[in-house]
């Protein structure tokens, strides 16, 4: 297929160019992109300038955030927007980042929820040539049908109230479906963490703008173990890998549920 | 044009991939993708699960909405969204499902409109494989200059009143081109009943959460003779195929919308 | 790289594609896409001739927004939206309607921070393609390091004020990046006009419905030099390339911004 050489391509070349970059420090991404910094500078000079200096050195060493986590959420961003071109420089950038392939299997499959079937389906298509090259098989995969984590009753209560006021009887369907498979089977999954799970999410929410259901979830992922400064860090993230209108109105957000929550 | 071989490949291993899953009930797509069972399977058994026994075999077998209106909901979702990679797949299940080759032709065109020019175009690359692979030719698609449907005076002067109090004298070439060719030329246009250019419409707006625009043209399609019931389906269509978080920004406007329609 | 071969086909069947169309006026786009009027024929002779009559022949000779403006306008939303279909064709249109090459470089790497790092790593791929073939290179691009114009010290405390406003101490990292390098240093290189980077910023703003940050951007516009009715036909280019909805959110923002600047 197609798109699957691409892939292959694009991987190959990508880690060609940083290997040029002679980027090496484990604890840093090798480059900001597929493009090696000499086929960014033959466009901007400065965009090769602030890829190395600004992100890689700048924004990826800050400690607010994990390295892993930083590839966790950068790898949902792209997933969530549908942007396959650096896709599978920074699936490969998280493996060698401490995700494991287990996560990321899981990574795709929830935000094949939130962010859409084809967004998924294309991510599919680009971490299997990935996952093929690194020798990841069926038996390093998480189960279709693992045992899953115990639901929180009083929370899924209060998530079928607000769904209720929500929607009232306007989409049985959508009412349906977000109870089972969305909370009763995918949340419940124990290939990744509920703490990831909620990471994966405001991040797949801040990077479409999709501000209105970001303080519900937000909440969650504090309550899952986010730390105030890791949900702030996101943000930060956000505004290199979704662009600063999507940074800014994620801020005031994680600010107002921040501020409201007792300590 | 290699975006062209691109989509032969695509749509012939996702045949051939389709075949493989041997799903044949004519009333349901064969697959939720392109890509195959095995395909996702070798990223995530669970999405491979996912998507036939919710997908193929829970949404799309849900009664609230055809298969037919399914088919053209989902195109209306990829076009929108500028999502191409399983366009070709949701293009074929369109004309299996009983969309015609006039109907898909009409709803790009109508896009162009409403999701921007070039995600009309991206479209037009995939559905010209498919419709030259079917021996869809010229005499089979809808005329560039029809005979046009009588215009309703009175919705089209309170149309203008709205933009003219929206828009002021801000863009006055933003408020012509809406009144011709928009409403005077494109919505009249005999190839796509009105009711069907409403349910593109409203699918459209909602892929990509533009909720603003979408009480006005959902109270629109509830007078063209969509019911709300189905209005309330292709909000969990939205949320398969566009992410939960713009079906729940959708739903909660269908709600408002149904409940102040006089009965 | 496949991405390259395959800007490379676009760009050199677009153009047959165009000669075929035999449309020659220099102050006007060749086509609207790189399909030709027979390629769009093939599945929509609408589409088509909107293309060339409405879009072409209509829109682009609209007097209130020069040609070379509506080009910068147009990559800058194909750029903001991440859509690389038309890209190839419609950087090719700026290069030949007045676009400097130095101005579409600092325009991608403006875009780097308002869109994405991804969509604009994805649009240099496209760039470089027909900066080769045009022979552009090192020695006709900006420095990556150049002397800054001033900073306005007074706009910059005011704007500093109401990022603390809007964040409080939720995202420190926002913040920082913000003020350096975004306004401290990208918005003072000296190789895109500040009314230009403005123009481009709103134009990104608008194509992705974002719609909360238009405005005070757009203040920024006006300061810098664009005309209220520039920024009112910005927004007639939005409806065609980013869809009719994004163009009707922006216009009311147009209208309050303008209605409320003193004059």
């Amino acid at each position: 297929m197609k798109l699957l050489s691409t892939s292959i391509l694009t991987v190959s070349l990508g880690t060609a160019a940083m290997a040029q970059d002679g980027q090496s420090d484990p604890e840093l991404p090798r480059s900001a992109s597929s493009l090696s910094q000499t086929e960014i500078g033959t466009v901007s000079p400065a965009l090769a300038r602030y890829g190395r200096d600004t992100v890689v050195e700048g924004l990826w060493k800050r400690p607010q955030l994990s390295r892993r986590d930083r590839s966790l959420v950068t790898v949902a961003i792209l997933v969530a927007r549908g942007q396959t071109f650096d896709l599978a420089h920074h699936i490969e950038g998280a493996l060698d980042g401490g995700v494991t392939p287990v996560e990321l299997s899981e990574t795709i499959t929830h935000l094949a929820f939130y962010a859409g079937w084809s967004n998924a389906m294309a991510a599919v298509d680009v971490a299997r040539t990935v996952f093929a090259e690194r020798g990841i098989a069926a038996d390093g995969l998480p189960a279709a049908s693992p045992d899953l984590r115990q639901i929180d009753e009083r929370a899924e209560a209060a998530r079928k109230a607000s769904v209720g006021q929500l929607l009232g009887t306007a989409s049985p369907g959508l009412a349906e479906f977000t109870t089972d498979p969305l909370f009763a089977d995918v949340w419940l999954r124990p290939d990744l963490d509920p703490r990831d799970r909620s990471l994966v999410t405001i991040s797949s929410l801040m990077a479409n703008g999709q501000v209105a259901q970001l303080a519900g979830h937000l909440n969650r992922a504090l309550d899952n173990g986010l730390t105030e400064e890791e949900a702030g860090e996101v943000v930060t993230q956000i505004a290199f890998y979704a662009g600063w209108p999507n940074a800014f109105s994620a801020g005031p957000v994680v600010r107002e549920v921040v501020e409201k929550r007792p300590n």
